[in-house]
This record gives C-alpha cells, structure tokens and sequence, in this order.
C-alpha cells in the first residue's frame, strides 16, 4: 500500500544522506557550534536576505515552538492563535506546560486576521485581570493546507507592530507555501514581515531539522541558554547544519517543495469537479469529503488520514504528498477514485 | 588536531549509517510507531531480561532527564543528586524550569551515598515547609568518568524502596559502565535495580539517540503524551529505531563501548605513575592535572577541555575517549606526555 | 454614591471582625494548625456531611484555584472548563502559569453540558498528540449568575466519573447558589457529587477566606506542601478558622446569602418586565442592557460595572447584590429606573 | 504555658484591628486600588524617600518571593542565594515550581558574601550550558537572625549592578533590622541600594501584610497582572491599605520591631556569658544551644522551636520575641534558664 498518510513518511533525500557519510568522521565541536551549522546559517542569511539575523537548528517542531515562545513570554501574557493552530491542537499542552496561554479565535480558511488580532488585544489590555497578548502565531502553510497572500502577512504583521506583539510564522511547511502556484510572498518577505520564523526541514526532505530564524534584537540575547534549558541542544548538531547546507546551497529545498505541490495540485485538479473539498487544494496537504464506502475501498489501496465524521454518510480525509511521493502512484490515486464518480 | 574532547565528535558508526540509507524509502508511520521502533524495543527487552518495561526513544540527555522527571514530580516534590550531576550542573535550569527542585549533596568520587538520601528525604518529610524528595537521580557512568558497584547500586535502590522514592539512573555512558574492566553489575540488573534508566546511544556511537526503559508501573501511563507534551517525538523516530537494533542486534553496543574505555585505560595505565588524576579512570573520561605549560604544549597537538584551574600553575583537563578514537592517536598522546615525566 | 460594584465592597460582617479581636492575644502555631481551624473544619464536616473530606483554608478564590487544578494535573493533562470560566478570563493566566492548559466549551446560561464533556474527553482520548482532559472545572454560581439544578450537578459529575475526571466546583458564591429561590441541591449535595468544591467566604461576609473541601483520597496526600509551593499559606491562617466558624456554627453564612439574593431578586422582579437581562436572575449578580442614555444618568447615582457594548445604543451592565446591601438603596435604584420605563 | 514559637503567635496590634473595624463600611473597588492603598502607598514612599517606587501590597511571604522572583527571570536564568536562605529552604519548592532555579553558596553567619556572587556569576556566564545568574536574594534580618552592616549591602548592590543582577531584599524582618542596635542601614538605604524590597507586616503587628518596593524601572511593567497570574490579589486589598498606613503614619512600626528587638537582647545579654548561642544575637530571633534536659524543662513551661541535634546531650532552639512579647515572660524565661548556670 503506497502511504499519503504524511510528509514524512520516508527519511531523507539521497543528497542529504550522502553528505552526512561524507563528513562523518571530521571532528568537529558539538551542539551546532561547528562548520557545517557555520555553512548552513551563512546559505540561508543569504537566501533569505537576513544577514543580521540569528540562526538556530531544532529537530522538530513542537520543541522550536515552545522553545521560541516560551522565551517571548512572561507569565502573565500569552500568545494569539487561531483554533486550528498546531500548538493549539496537536502539541499535548506544550506551550500551557511551558506556561503560558494560548488564545484562540476562529479561523478563517485555517488564517488569522489582523482584526482579530486587534481585537483580542484592546479586550484584554483593558483588564489588569486578564492574560495580556505579547505574541502572535501563524502557521505557513497553515494547518488546513492554505496560504497567506503577501497583503495579509503585511497586515497582520503591521498590527502586531502596532501593539508591540512578536509574529512568530510557524514554517514547518515554509517550502511548500512559498513554491505554491497561487504564493506571492516573496523568499525574503519573511525576515521582514516577521519577528522570528522557522523553515521546515523535516517534511521537506530533510531527515530532522528546522531552522529558526530569529530576526527581531529583543529575542537574541542568551538563546542558546534558551534552547539548552528546553531540551533542544544535540550532540551532533552539526547533523543538521550538513542537511540544511545541502538544502539550500543550490535550492534543492525548492525544487523538492515544487514536487511536492505539483503532486497535490495534479490530484486536485483532477478530482476538484467531481469531489468535495474542505478547503481549496494549495500546497501539499488535500482535505476532500469521501463517502464511507469510496473510504473503504480506497484504505485498501492506499494510506492517508481520517479527519472526522461529516455525518453518518460521509467523513473528510487528508491526502498528504511530499518531495518523496511518486507520480505513478499519484496517477494510480487519481484513476483509483475516478472510478467513484 | 586530533580531538579528545568528547564522545561525540564523529556522527555515527558506519553500520548505523548504512542502516539508515538501506530503509530509507520505506514508508512508515511517524513519531517512532513504526516496526524499525518496535523490533529495537524487542531486541533491547530481551539483551535487558525486561520483557514487561516500556520502552521509548529521545534524541538527547536533557530532553530524556527533563521528560522523566517532570512526569515523576508534583510541584512541590524534588529529585536528589549529587553536586556534580548533569542534571544540576549542565542544563541550564532545564528541570527547575519544568517546576522541579534538585536537591543536591557532596559527590563522593561522583556518585551519591545511600544514606545521603536518607538523611535528606528524614530531614524534608519532617517539615510540611519544606520540598518532599520523590525520586532520586545517578549517572552511571558518573559524570567524573567513576562507576557504581553492584552493592552500591542496590543499597540505592533499596533505600528509594523504603521511602517510596523513584530511582532514574542517567545512562549517558551507560555503556561504557557496563563495559568497565571494575564493573560488577550486569546488564539485566538495570531493570532490576531502578525505576527507569536509559541507555545512551549519542555518545556510543548512534547518531542521535538516547533509549528510555521504564520498569515502574506508575511511571507507564500516556508517556507518549509527556513526551509530546515536552518537545520529545520526532517525525522521524524511526531513524532511533534503526539506530538501537544495529546497535544492539549483535552487541556492536558493548563492542563500541569497550573500545572506548581500551583506549582510555591505555593512556590512564600508561600515565598514571607520573601525572596526577583527579579521579581514577574507570570508564572513557580521563580527568588530569597538568601543569599550565605543557597543557598549553599538549594544546596545540590535541583538543580536550580544561576543567578548572587547580592553582596558579595547575589545572585539571578532561580528556574523553569513544567508540571511534584511533589507538594510534592515542599513542601518540601517551608519547607526547611521556616526553614532560 | 452607593455602589452595586460586586460583593466585596464592604470588609466583613461585624459579628466577623468582633471574633478576631475577641481572639487577638491568643497564643497559637501558625499556618492554619491552630484550634480555631479545627472548629472551623468540623463545623463545616457537620454542616456540608462530609466527615471524611480534608478541608483548607485560601484567601482568595484565583489563589485556591490554581493551587489545587495544579495538584490535579500532570504536564499533558488538562481541565476542561465553559468559555466564562473565571478561570479562563479573568486569572490572567494563572492556570496556565502552572504549567496548565484549559479546554473551554461554549457556556449554555453559563453552564456546562455534560454531553460537552464526553466530547472533548473522546476526541482527545482517540489522539497520544492531544492534551488529555483530566479534570472538570464548573462555577456555582456560574459566571453569569445562573445555577445548576441537580440533576445538572448529577449528570456532570457521572460523566466525570465514567471518564476519570475529577469534578472541581469553584463556590466562590456558593452561598448564594445554595439559598437561591430554584436552587434544588442540599448543602450535603456537595460532597456527594464532586471531588472537590470551595465554600467562598470573601463575597458572603467574610473578610478574606475561602474553606475548600477536598472529597477525592487522590487529592488529598501532602496538600499542606502543595499549598506552601504554591504560596497559599498563611502565618495568621487562624483568622480564617474563626471566620468560618463564626459564618458557620448558626448558619449565618446561609442567612446573608439569602438577603444578598433577596436584593436582587427584589430588583429582578421590579424590573424584568420592563427592562432586558441576558439573564435570568437566579441569584446577586444582575446582568441587565441599558440604553446608554440611562447608563450614563444611572452612572450618577450608582457604582456599577459595564460588561460590553451590545451595539451603538446598548450597554450591558452587571449590579451585584451582597450581605451588605442596603435595601433602602436597592429601592432607589428601582425607583430610578423604573422613571425611564 | 507562653509562647516564643514565632514573631506571630498573636494576630495583630490592637491599633490595626480598629482601624479595620472604623472602615468596615466604607465602599470601596476591590483589588487594592482604593483610596487606603493610596494612602499607605504614600506614607511609605514618604517613609523610605522612594517617591519614584512602585508598592504593592501581598499577604504572606512566600507568596511575595515567588511573584517578584518569577517576574525577574527567564526558564535559563537563576538566583543566587545562601543554603539557609528562606526560599531555599522553607517554601516548598515554590520558586521552582515557578520554573526558576536558585544556586545557593555557603552562607557566612546568614549572610551572602558579594564575593561569592561575583565567583558564581563569571562561572556561569562562561559555559552556555548552565543557568544564567539574573538576580541577588538576601533576607534582611537573616534566616539567623544577623544583619547585613552598610557597607556589606552596599558592596552586594554594586556587585549586583557591575554584573547586571537585580537585588531582592526579603524583609520579612525589615523593621527588626532597621531598628536592631548594632544597625548602620537608613530607612532611606533600600530604595538605594536594591531594585526591589519588602517591608514584613505579618511579624510586626500587621495581621497579615507585606509591601513589596519596586525601585528598579525594568521591574514595573504589568505588575498587577503578573500579581493576579500568581494569585497575589485580594478582593480586600484595601486591608493591607489600612494595615500599612496605620503602621507608618506615625512610626508605630519602628516602635514595635524596637520592642521586639528589646527584648530579645534582654535574653540575650542576660544569658549570653553562661550559654552557647548558634550567632551572636542582634536582632528578635535568638539561636541558643541547650543540654537536653534543660531543653526539657523549658519545654513544660514556655513554647519553642528545635532546630537541630547537635550531639547526643545538646539541642539548637529558637526563641523568638515579637511586638506583642510581655517583658514579664521574657522576666520569666531568663530566670528560668539562670537557674541551670
């Protein structure tokens, strides 16, 4: 059975596994103070026009967000998010273990708004009993598969400008968004329409590892100290500056991002008269309605995810494709279900 | 420059490596429920005799330590170490920043005394002021390269019993412990003999990976949860998986390990008439006392770590060996010391 | 200006303060383990039949509450709790400060549904990526000032016990529930059908103090530690023993709950048919609209709080009622405004 | 049988309770802000010549410790104290629960050396894996009942500025300090010479009460919010209001510590040439070394503490004399002891 259940599904792109064998045996120091992480940081300050900006590596990203947001926060503030947000839903309580408050607001096709943001900022300020907003999350892709256009990045980065909140853009699908067709942010937008983001190395064909890209001053100082307290320090953190050096050096990051839509823009444009879907199909996550009974069939066929029951005849999925996924079994997908119409 | 700086200045052995690429393209499930974790945990349980423990995977020290004991604590109960454990030296607030007091006592050649725990625990229990001990922390290895005898192991154990008190030992170079040339405790006493431990892969010669075994009942329920809570699964923890089944399916883990502590007592044997050591080496961490100029000599043939200056004219350097330290380096240290008797 | 601000305008009921100087020079330990606790607690095992539950005693309600969903919880766990919840808006993030995260559920008249419950609890059974809920946090009376019937009470309490949860019943104006005119829960219901509650005294008559009654073994090991880590103790904790044994020993605490509840109802009733409430009243807290021209007038004569802007020409506002009440000014304040009817 | 158990065996001085009694009625907004916090917010910035300072008013010690603690740090960062210091020792942890770690260094007779803090700041500061010293915490008195001289605070404050610490003056005891025989501090020092201080109410006459100065700009921002977040609020602020203006308005709380202080010197200068003392006495806590069977005897007349054994005969106490100590008991006790010389 062929898997769509993630993007992360298989390890690594050859090139990465074949650079970490390259350079197993070279010393170096540990915890990411060596060349490589020296290497990777550079490619990426420079692709991402952010040379005064500070890089820090994670394995994955539950730890990078509480790791970053715990440092934004004092205990009486909390951070701004929408319901769906993955640190809102998916992370066990880390942020709340960590301390600190999540708010939510509804989403809007999985976004935040800037009114929203306004919103819940003016409510609380006004109430010395209240949680008081310090920082703002936003996930990119987000976490129904949609993206932001630029204006609505800039906006909702400007009110957070206006009330003193960090944005943090949660990118552990950052290749995808900004490979999407309908994608008019620019590479270098994010260093400038954000205090700190992430790029996602783990589903985009990288073994483990995010890089964090801290870009406003106040959040530099004593960082390590930071990620060292949460756990997030590794021996052979060099691992990740090899794999993300590789990544970008010349854009295989990309081109793997590029792979990954194409394969899930292929199923939606093929599918999207004759199917229902949650949300409009942009990057590489595909949330469609089945009936029980295609449902059935198509779990013998193929893995993916069940999301939940839309009433007692129908039940929406998610189709996952990544820089790993085949064409052939994308094509076998689509003649598969097809045959349902 | 060769380096004796630590045990993880090389990524991983070969065979690991090799494991990694050959399962590369294998779809499995993510966050570590795949067969890879699942035949590692078998092959562990029966090298361990602990067929009823569970077992999990971190990919470092403080995560694991930090992940364990928040969930053996309430608020206001605290963990027992010595001065000198990573725990309370070398993780930056990582536990008291999950809410956690150490309670800390005088080292005896690193390790923690029985009735040290008892004297603390009868002090605390007698004050509803104060914290309340509830479990208790060694390393084994300590963290000065010393090892725990069979005997001093149990009598640990047996007075966490009697005070109800949870006994995590911190395998980092477990290993290299059980390996020692004076050890006397085997392999299959770890679950016997404490609550949870763990098996340290990062500095024996996996890339990434620390093997948690949990024997107490109390300390199994939703584990997977704190560890999702605490920033600890991975997408791609199946790559832990594959690591500990190489390791362990033809014990290349003890193979490594007493090469290790070969290379370690080689140079301890050959020295220790004619220089000074803090400790007696025991395991693959050799602490010495140099006179400032030759280690300022010995620094430009050999990266280790100064430790503390002793006086004006001496100071003490941590010299680690590991799986991958080459003898023929190691002869040449001998040599370039031998030059200074 | 006379003020209908909240229930703790005034200090405490005199026959309060006369007991403390009556006691002034009494010699006695500290920390609440004195002989006028002791009274205190078993006035309220009498009274409440729960001869076998631990009771404590707080100085506020955001204090007792975090102290004790602290004890309940582990890192992952969670408490579930209605979009009012004191707990959620107005404690500035004291839940989540201890490492806590809440789960709320849109409020039915303030109140809780069991079928609410179930839900939440099963959905994040069904995903070990999911905080687990592990407790139940209810108002009584609710935010919003209504009550629970009950077999509401019943109902909810047996959907926490088929899923393990701990029910926990914030009495902040518990008198003022359990002397309310539809009540139908016997004081003695209290112990029945929670794990545990809180019997508010600050806004009933007393100067400062809340008597939280622990009725689940689990919750009870150690609590004194728990209440000094969370720094709930007190060195004078004995003037709470004496005020709530003097609220108790001849039910005066029910007594002023009943006046507090007759102001508003006398207000209620003159008004209901003219003016309009989000509410029902059912007990001293009033949420009624007004335009904001009698707003503004009314803002002359009274002290009173603005919950919010229903649009450009209402406000709601909220009165509260107490054991101090005057009703000579409840009568002017429906004079008031029965003239713009 | 009299008790010298503690500074607050009594509830507190009869001026206070009236003064509560005359305001009993006075309607006022909850919280602390009032028109009494005002005013004693304003006598004590008089008082103490810290116009510029923020007060803030809280109900116990502990709970004072944790809130201004918890607001000072990061998860990386820590305080330095003493082994004996009050936090370290009597609070349950609670600053750990925080999330916050305290290194403690030995204490010279309950006293902090700037040196020590100077060693312990430079070490961590060179190791990006260990905790980041941020702030400085000293009792004055000390846990021992010793004061700091002048100078010694001053060269702890410059210490603390050189090194960017922020120095936290518990006062729990500040008004025995301030007027302690052997003192050189001016009431006017501590806004000079710390960032943040508190003035114990509880044990010295208050009945319950403590005003915590803010002096350092940095430490202002929403402190009332990180108050609530702690539950560090009171319905019945205005308490403490009239607690503290009472204290100051014309010196009664000098008069009371000077009372106190007396008669512990009384004890002490009668006793001092025919008993061991633990420290030399210099404020109103008095550690004397007893044989065992006097200890006894005492024990059947007067109320005390132990400590600790010392050997096999002989006992450590502790007598504490309070405001509220009658000069005949203390007539009493010295008789009592004479007699055994």
């Amino acid at each position: 059975m062929y898997s769509f259940l993630n993007d992360y599904n298989e390890i690594a792109h050859e090139r990465i596994l074949k650079a970490i064998i390259e350079n197993n045996y070279v010393q170096t120091y540990g915890y990411g103070e060596d060349e490589f992480c020296e290497n990777a940081k550079n490619i990426i300050k420079q692709k991402f026009e952010c040379e005064n900006s500070d890089i820090y590596f994670f394995m994955a990203g539950t730890q990078t967000n509480l790791t970053i947001i715990d440092y934004m926060l004092k205990s009486y503030e909390c951070v701004i998010a929408t319901d769906t947000a993955h640190i809102n839903v998916h992370e066990a309580s880390a942020i709340e273990a960590c301390g600190h408050k999540i708010i939510t607001v509804p989403n809007k096709n999985g976004k935040l708004l800037p009114q929203q943001i306004e919103k819940i900022y003016t409510k609380h300020l006004s109430d010395d009993h209240m949680t008081l907003p310090k920082a703002v999350y936003i996930s990119e892709t987000t976490e129904l598969g949609t993206i932001y256009k630029k204006q609505e990045l800039v906006d909702i980065y400007n009110v957070c400008k206006k009330y003193g909140l960090y944005l943090f853009v949660d990118g552990a699908r950052l290749g995808s968004a900004l490979t999407a067709r309908e994608n008019d942010i620019k590479i270098t937008d994010l260093s400038k329409y954000s205090d700190v983001f992430y790029i996602g190395g783990t589903k985009n064909g990288a073994m483990l590892g995010e890089a964090l890209v801290i870009n406003n001053e106040d959040l530099k100082p004593n960082f390590v100290r930071q990620m060292k307290c949460k756990g997030s320090i590794y021996a052979k953190g060099k691992v990740q500056g090899i794999e993300f050096y590789e990544l970008f050096k010349d854009d295989l990051y990309f081109e793997l991002a590029r792979h990954s839509n194409h394969m899930a823009y292929k199923i939606y444009d093929s599918l999207k008269d004759d199917y229902e879907f949650l949300e409009k199909v942009q990057s590489n996550q595909i949330f469609m309605i089945l009936k029980n009974d295609i449902l059935e069939e198509l779990g013998k066929e193929f893995v993916f995810s069940k999301v939940e029951s839309i009433d007692e005849n129908k039940t929406s999925i998610r189709l996952v494709t990544s820089w790993a996924t085949k064409e052939e079994e994308v094509d076998k997908l689509i003649k598969f279900l097809k045959k349902y119409i």
